[in-house]
């Protein structure tokens, strides 16, 4: 059964979760990342069935996340590189690694850290507005109408009250 | 069926992803972040079944995303409220939207745009490195054993080559 489709929504989250929440592809892209090319790496690092991981690449290049790029003529055979999309795809990545490292990893500390390759010294992550460069807070943010947001649903927009101590217009993205 | 759990892998991806990939979960959570607090706001704003939106609504306040405020006496009515931990989430919708913006708005345009409550100015997202202020990119960066990371794994850690031209040690997020 196929579950509820969030990627026609005109809503970038939903989109976007709708690519990422299939469970496995952020992990199949998490492996992109870290160097893995050719299916067998994938399914051995990721110890999930062929099946599933064939379904996931397939999704991945069909959306312009990886592409096919044969390395071997006789028989043919290929392997997966990240496009440009799927390399800026790092950065919802690495903004899980910041929040996930801080609320979920516990006593025992983050799983891995991240260094510059040329320095070698930690990455700290960092979610900002890069107009004034303050890491971004919802208390201190207010979402309107874009765009791309279809007018019946921007007319129906209702002004609400955002979530900490200031009163202030705020819409949805719908 | 109970899907794959990640929840218990040592990578702060798969943690945040189990939880995010819920695929509901992080549309809750924009609710919540535009605003919502009533089961009724919620329920009316993502037009999904109540039983569906119960249940998340209570795996977000196991997990300590949101808290239940009585705001009614007689009978006892709660409302749902973002703790510290929700509130950084948005950190991570933030990611979602920068991305979600630039690759799968098509000509149509950003859906949403943020701005800030007090200058009214766009928020422009940026996911960066704290200390050089430079926007992450995989391609300057190595993953490396964190102190969270079990030993047996990180015994196994293959050295793999890092995506891009340059060559470099980088291990895997396990």
């Amino acid at each position: 059964m196929r579950r509820t489709r969030f990627d026609t929504w005109p809503c970038s989250i939903a989109r976007t979760v709708d690519l990422a929440g299939d469970w496995w592809t952020p992990l199949v892209m998490r492996e992109a990342f870290y160097g893995a090319r050719r299916f067998d790496e994938f399914q051995q690092r990721l110890g999930l069935s062929r099946n599933v991981l064939a379904q996931r690449l397939d999704r991945l290049v069909e959306e312009d996340m990886l592409k096919r790029v044969p390395y071997q003529d006789r028989p043919v055979r290929h392997e997966y590189r990240l496009t440009e999309k799927g390399r800026d795809f790092f950065t919802v990545l690495a903004a899980m690694i910041r929040w996930g490292d801080r609320w979920l990893a516990g006593p025992a500390g983050p799983p891995v850290e991240l260094r510059d390759r040329a320095t070698g010294l930690p990455v700290d992550i960092a979610v900002v507005d890069a107009k004034t460069g303050r890491p971004i807070d919802i208390r201190e943010i207010v979402a309107t109408p874009g765009p791309g947001l279809p007018q019946e649903l921007a007319r129906t927009l209702r002004k609400t009250t955002a979530p900490g101590s200031s009163q202030g217009d705020s819409t949805r993205c719908e």
